[in-house]
């Protein structure tokens, strides 16, 4: 594509000096278009070394608001970024509603440079541009407008610029040996960069080539594009997206109406093994911590199922300094201007650490499903969204539980009554707990569809029995326990 | 993708008789809203052979309105088929605003065929993997709703099925020997469904696998999809679509204002030349005919710029049952309500046979563009389209020309005085060739931009200098024997 891409016939400097000035007024007006419609802009700029993308975006942020964009530096990861799923810095740093970002460099570097220095084999680069891919298309179906710019120039071109920068005292640092790298050897990482184009090329977001070799004419290319791209976008707000078949290998499930919830321990057992587990686990707590394993665990179920109590005894056995226990409510404005897995990438635990979600994601098929807090092309795309992020998880090497805490109809109300009966329970229980109460079959009915959608062979479900809540709690420490020494 | 696709588990046969009930009504229910929308639906029905679809097929259009559907039954391309592009066929039959069209089989057949017998090479196949991506792509970027269902079978339910319809006299001819050499080299098999499969699934136009081993399992697969499919379609009917960067090599042209219309040549020089010319070109179509070469020439150019006596000079050279002359006007409601390019598709000559457009598929950037007959974001699109379009064409091994027959203002309203002041010409002038007349500054600038965009290194824009009609004649001439020269 790149390859064999032809340049337009740079107009005249006379045109570009008119159609730049039309172009910036423009993208300045677009702004307020945007913040009323919502619409999220990223753009990526990548392109060659030496190719100027940093001056163009130093022009075309002159047309802007600050208070409307970000610019983004990305240079090499850092160490805290490193111990997450390599996409984790790049969706943290999603635009929110109303607002622009832009990247100076992208994903696309760093896949590119490692894959350059022969650092991912075929199958990881494969797996990368699947993620990549989607990433991408995640993005687009939720409502963000992605345009992708690639900055070209010729080798003998990029060459002669190195000189000029190296040759002056002011500019000489600006020329990094990896531009030096690049220039000789333009043409493997043309064939790399090529195939990656090619690769992550989609319609939803498509690659814009631009040449470089003049900068007002950069400018103008990429002002020009961005006020086509923006109009587009605009006019397509509340697109419904295409639901996706799912590609990923499941597990069978039960449904909640056949599990057995008479299962039960005795006492004097469950604090022996209790006890015993508990030991096991602070073990192994040690041993992911050593071998830099990250934890994932999530914890959904019925209101006064036990889940709050559950959580307790998995974390009184683990080392306080290497485990987060995020309570996840209704989110904030600035998670509400997000991509709604934004406020879960965000939360992710470091290599070697355990994050605990008290409620997750699967809000989305849920509550925001069933109070429509959301589009029914929303939840239904959902689930395989769920997948995808879950299979980055599982790609990075992560350990992944999902709890389902559950209880029958009969139980909750018993438990219910006694919190509105015992005065320091009370705040335990609102409102709202009753109102869901009524609702319990449509729940129900959503669950059983959510637990059948996504449990995938390397994030399946697990079903905790928590009419007696010392059962589950057993279960979910040795349920915990097989993971991990699965994983070890 | 198929390889590793996991099935859903299959529910309880109750479960998919009651969902089937609720699925047929729905869709049945949908035909209106497809009416009144005006949305294109087509469904293509791939799969293993015995898989069923022929079965499923029927099952679902028993639901439908027979005047709201067609069916296509797709064996091999007919004698006539095979001198068009491979495309041609499929583009002849896609379905009119409204309406359904069900493809038992679709391109997919064709070409992996044809893959399997080695037939076709590693970079044909890469070509034609590109033309169908555009394909699918440009039929839902205008509007149309493309399902595609995989029905798969393991191989040992093939291997069952198909004996089984061989022991039974009654079905044995439904057996093909094409579907027993299918089962014997299943696994090669796959592996070209697999790539094609993975090369073809965009988003845009995902693919469906159907679990195919109950009829009433796929037939609820089928129509449950559909209905999901047609309601996301319906919700974003009047979506513009992404404007794609050119990828294809230009030639630079010069603007409309700077070329040189004092050309002329003497009246006998013109005879002498015009004899010549048109002897030659008689004697090269001769070649073509015999060599299955195709010829498609394009005319477009300003109101009494000469273009009918120019096509008349060329085909006074030609034997009339070697080409057609296809005047086109403004579409019929059969050609409105289907892609814009249906009409010029359905009108491609047969190889070695030369085709005449007088007026073309470039009225798309022109006229409709400046009436207001299709959107901005249609015409804009519409550029890469065209250049995708000529592209079929170039693959198909097509001589392709394109004329603007130029002339300049004055001349043109010395042309309409004299059509108004002499009787027998009076016909040739109307009062919309006035009220052209005065939109000229804007047509040049969409004529300059027009030619800029679709010169393509294998269609460029050849400009006929019209001021003296006899030069633009015998250029006309020279232009086409020079262009049949070159592919001969």
């Amino acid at each position: 594509m790149l390859k064999d891409w032809v340049k337009a016939t740079r107009p005249e400097d006379e045109e570009i000096a008119a159609r730049l000035e039309k172009a910036r007024a423009e993208l300045a007006g677009r702004q307020m278009a945007i913040k009323e419609k919502k619409l999220p802009v990223l753009v990526i700029m990548d392109g060659w070394g030496g190719a100027g993308k940093g001056g163009v975006l130093g022009k075309v942020i002159k047309n802007l608001d600050p208070r409307f964009y970000k610019t983004e530096t990305l240079a090499k990861p850092g160490e805290d970024e490193l111990r997450r799923p390599f996409l984790y810095r790049y969706f943290a740093r999603i635009p929110e509603a109303g607002k622009f970002s832009f990247f100076d460099g992208s994903w696309m570097d760093e896949v590119t440079k490692a894959r350059l220095s022969g650092e991912t084999g075929d199958g990881a680069y494969k797996r990368q541009l699947n993620s990549i891919r989607r990433f991408e298309r995640t993005l687009s179906d939720n409502g963000y407008l992605l345009v992708k710019f690639f900055f070209h120039i010729s080798k003998n071109e990029q060459k002669k610029r190195l000189s000029e920068l190296e040759e002056d005292k002011s500019t000489s640092w600006r020329v990094e040996k990896w531009d030096l790298w690049q220039n000789k050897h333009y043409e493997k990482c043309m064939d790399v960069y090529d195939e990656y184009i090619e690769a992550t090329d989609q319609f939803i977001a498509p690659w814009y080539f631009i040449d470089s070799k003049s900068r007002k004419w950069a400018e103008l290319q990429v002002t020009e594009q961005l006020v086509r791209s923006i109009d587009t976008a605009l006019q397509n707000s509340g697109r419904a997206a295409t639901v996706l078949q799912n590609t990923f290998p499941l597990v069978s499930m039960p449904k909640l109406s056949e599990v057995d919830l008479s299962v039960s321990v005795s006492d004097e057992d469950y604090k022996q093994e209790l006890k015993d587990l508990q030991e096991e686990l602070a073990d192994l707590h040690n041993k992911i911590y050593q071998k830099k394993i990250p934890v994932v665990i999530a914890y959904e179920g019925w209101d006064a199922a036990g889940k709050g109590g559950n959580i307790k005894r998995l974390t009184a056995a683990l080392d306080p300094r290497g485990f987060e226990v995020h309570p996840i409510a209704s989110p904030e404005p600035r998670e509400k201007n997000r991509h709604y897995l934004w406020r879960f990438w965000t939360r992710l635990p470091k290599d070697g650490h355990i994050a605990i979600f008290d409620r997750t994601w699967y809000g989305r098929v849920m509550v925001e499903r069933l109070e429509g807090f959301c589009s029914e092309n929303d939840w239904q795309r959902a689930y395989n969204e769920i997948n995808e992020f879950e299979k980055e998880l599982d790609d990075w090497g992560a350990v992944i539980l999902k709890f389902w805490v559950h209880i029958d109809k009969d139980t909750q109300l018993a438990r219910f009554n006694d919190r509105q009966a015992t005065p320091e329970k009370q705040w335990k229980i609102t409102e709202e707990d009753w109102r869901n109460r009524e609702k319990w079959d449509l729940y129900e009915s959503a669950i059983d569809e959510m637990i059948q959608k996504t449990s995938t062979e390397y994030a399946p479900w697990h079903i905790l029995e928590s009419n007696d809540k010392h059962y589950a709690r057993l279960k979910a420490l040795r349920t915990v326990i097989e993971a991990i020494n699965e994983k070890l």
